[in-house]
């Protein structure tokens, strides 16, 4: 077992979709990849910014689930990190309503003593230059995943860059990899980021699955085809946080144990999308993920006769 | 084996892709069908008809593989159907330029006398009345196979309707599957269908790969992420065809079977997109197919701990 750093937002968000809507709901990256690590009973720790209006609720939820947050830094005075956003009918386009960055505006991220000599670090999507701050206080981390966005690739492209160096594992989706590679092919653009820096390109593509490029070597880890898709909120962070507890557990970073992660990821993200916001992936059981990772195997084992 | 009768355009086509453009080549839905399905030597019939003008090499071209073309009707001092059509940039959308019908607004199929006992039917994309009158003349199929488009179910949905009463397995892209259901969800929209008639949906999503459905079981082949799509053009027909094929050559419609034939058409049609029309499927070896079946492999299987 390896220990886990999670860094990202804990946040507030409200949500709308065509099924309904939220008031203030508990969001942001670092808490879904927590949720979705937790699954894997790691030892994880949080580095993260709210304010004092941030429940006493919310940090039992995590410190439940054996999640350190020494590194969450409570801001008195500060408001929380607050995102709301409208999903469009198809579900996969939505508009950004309000973003308030409050205390994130501030975020100056301190990796607590006793996490340092973690083995793993997942960097949830932030400023490029606050995730190479993280990377810096780490001493020997084993496996770096960074998650990020096409706005910091709008905005900070040199930053993004820097920070792509000392990247083991970068997860983006596939307008994302074409705009940070100029290539419209997804392995000629794999290939490109790969000389940025990160020896594996993960490519979310929603509901059409991921891809893991690692060197000439390629595996695909489908999306379960869902009935409804109730709130895809959370579900890159929920699939990052599944990838990277599954990889922490295990303690084995070999592209063949990856393939189970990503799937692991998978299977955690189609939860979460069943309800609003961390909802599902709180109540999620043991049992609903073993029979929703035997639907995996079903929907894309196959033999097949070499001739 | 199971005998195979493939119906659906022989045609001209004349394709601009952002790489290049040809003068009038061999296509067609029943060409590419054929042209995939003989890659497992089975015994089929191609029904279809064309002009005076459709030139010998082409009809040797098909009669080498062991094609049957007792079915073709050649029009005297009538012309083959054209189509050209040019892409855009990201290969996956495109505009048709020309359509002209030609012989092919008066096809009246007739499945030859010692094809009307063929287990398998494999129905191309075509006017879905012209499509009945071939199920109408088989004695007692065990598959028939029916792909379609939105044309269709535009102009003629209450024929589109009628036949697929008596088609066992729909081919269908996402979009249309949509369009036929009025479900946007890929699950509720292929349970729809079902109740339509095909007890198999398969919803192909291009570069996403493609999805069958049966009751509650679903199965997912991909496309392999190509560095480089030349021209798509007959690729929903190769995959289509390589499926049918596939089956006819085992006998074994069962949906385990299925997905072995739904992996053989996905890989059949990524050469297909290689280069222009036919001539990437009228080259590729049995070994080249066996080794992409590996890459096939190796991109989706993978081992899971269920504890």
């Amino acid at each position: 077992m390896s220990k886990l750093v999670i860094v990202g937002t804990c946040a507030f968000d409200a949500i709308e979709t065509p099924f309904g809507k939220t008031d203030k709901i508990l969001g942001g990256a670092a808490t879904y990849i927590g949720l979705a690590a937790s699954q894997f009973k790691v030892d994880s720790s949080i580095v993260s910014i709210v304010g004092e209006d941030f429940p006493k609720e919310y940090i039992d939820l995590l410190t439940n689930r054996n999640i350190n947050l020494e590194g969450l830094e409570i801001v008195k005075g500060g408001k929380t990190f607050f995102w709301s956003g409208k999903y469009h009918n198809d579900m996969n386009t939505r508009d950004t309503l309000v973003t308030e960055l409050n205390t994130l505006a501030d975020f100056n991220p301190q990796v607590p003593a006793s996490y340092q000599d973690a083995e793993i670090v997942m960097l949830g999507n932030l400023q490029p230059t606050v995730q190479l701050s993280v990377i810096e206080q780490m001493s020997n981390p084993k496996l770096v995943i960074l998650d990020t966005m096409n706005f910091w690739m709008d905005i900070a492209l040199d930053e993004l860059k820097t920070t792509l160096k000392k990247v083991d594992v970068i997860t983006i989706n596939d307008e994302e990899a074409r705009q940070l590679s100029g290539e419209y092919s997804l392995v000629t653009a794999a290939r490109k980021i790969h000389e940025m820096g990160p020896q594996y390109v993960v490519i979310k593509k929603g509901e059409h699955g991921a891809l893991l490029f690692h060197n000439d070597e390629v595996f695909f880890a489908p999306a379960l085809p869902l009935e409804e898709v109730f709130d895809p909120t959370g579900a890159g962070d929920t699939f990052a946080g599944g990838f990277a507890g599954f990889l922490a557990r295990s303690g084995d970073i070999t592209f063949e144990n990856m393939k189970q992660a990503l799937i692991y990821g998978s299977c955690l993200a189609s939860f979460t999308v069943e309800k609003f916001g961390t909802e599902r992936l709180e109540n999620v059981t043991t049992e609903e993920i073993r029979k929703r990772l035997q639907q995996f195997k079903q929907l894309t084992q196959f033999e097949i006769e070499l001739n």
